[in-house]
């Protein structure tokens, strides 16, 4: 168990072998076994292998190789949908619309997606979560067809490794743990933290690459824009909205 | 793997035996191997041991037992302050105050959250995952002294397991994975999928036990109500925009 969980690093590149539909039964299955909130299980997983879907999926998500290359793709939606609709058939009255319900729908199906992702690692898949998923969420939306209180929320990209990366670098264990309560980091704490990372080789490429001056400008210039973040919020807000969760009394 | 995956069930009551520190620094070593978005790993662990901050924990969590019985309680963060220092100390500009970038952070400690609760149980250890993290976010900010840019999003009790409960019923794999794109429901397939669940002797209690009528109303009227949704849903969505992350432009 540890063994798979310590090894993971993200795959990129991918082989056109399909996964085979046992081993993808079983890895989906896995994906249930995830704590629900209250057994609720709202969530759904979308399943995508034709190159049709993978396509306009691949257009979606900055038309990154990967997602064409993979063999499977699954998104995973915060889904209130089938239990609403449980709801009304039942004589129940649902209260289901909220920011809150689709924030609990979505720890669901997050929980989900990290069960999928470890099970596939332990059958030597490789997998890539896809950042894009809450940025591009309302045309994938219209891609798969999603209905009323369904929204995307991540995306694996899944198939057998065509590379073989080393592990990503981490920050020291100290850095992302704290012990009772919050000790809020001094700057000489955030020097020491960041050290290691600023130190790598990648590092020093990527200031060369970007023509940066420090590590944190690749990503607050060029990765992870202000510009892009405030479109992107925007962007996601009104989809939780026209998805039917904003009616917050 | 597949076995740690498909054996877990929550564990509500444990013994009072601390987790050994070797063991506990492994499991959270296994979080951090979790992907993170652009390996900016935007999530921190506070893990509380110590019975008073434990008791005002469980005054947060509803008075649920279990946060004061388990020996180690986790409250996983979405958490932007360190980069954002980071950034602030490296001549770069952050662009992290926004709605895109909670929920990013979200996502990394939800990731995290799942690879330390499958690490857990790989040692034998119990664990819970505590839903009321997000409806008492903002005491938890207080007791757990949460600066800006940190929002709880969930909370893990661990511990040695007190009981051995049997797994809990899911939906067939059917009722929550679709194929290439979402098939929506029909009547005859809510009733479908949602008749094993209501047959259990489980459910026939439950009704008894809270007078109604169907299994969903359990839920409607009683576990999770329009009324508290609502109040959550605001209270939440205050403390993202406190804890500074409603700046969409």
């Amino acid at each position: 168990m540890l063994t798979v969980i310590n090894r993971h690093r993200s795959i990129r590149k991918f082989l056109c072998d399909p996964v085979p539909k046992d081993i993808l039964h079983k890895i989906l299955m896995a994906g249930t076994k995830a704590s629900t909130t209250g057994n609720m299980q709202v969530y759904s997983m979308i399943v995508s292998t034709q190159p049709e879907i993978k396509h306009r999926l691949w257009e979606s998500h900055f038309k990154q190789d990967m997602v064409n290359q993979a063999p499977v793709i699954i998104t995973f939606c915060a889904d209130f949908n089938r239990f609403v609709k449980w709801c009304r058939q039942r004589n129940a009255d649902p209260g289901y619309d909220n920011f809150l319900s689709f924030f609990t729908a979505a720890i669901d199906a997050l929980l989900v997606a990290q069960n999928i992702a470890l099970a596939a690692e332990s059958f030597d898949l490789g997998i890539c979560y896809l950042g894009t998923t809450t940025y591009m969420a309302e045309s994938i939306i219209d891609i798969l067809d999603l209905p009323k209180y369904v929204v995307p929320v991540t995306t694996l990209a899944v198939g057998y490794p065509d590379e073989n990366p080393g592990l990503t670098d981490r920050l020291p264990l100290e850095a992302v743990v704290h012990y009772e309560k919050y000790i809020d980091y001094s700057e000489k704490m955030i020097d020491e933290i960041y050290r290691q990372k600023e130190l790598l080789e990648e590092t020093k490429q990527l200031l060369k690459e970007n023509n940066k001056e420090t590590l944190a400008q690749v990503f607050t210039d060029n990765r992870y824009t202000k510009k892009d973040n405030v479109a992107f919020s925007k962007a996601l807000l009104n989809v939780i909205t026209k998805q039917g969760f904003m009616n917050n009394g």
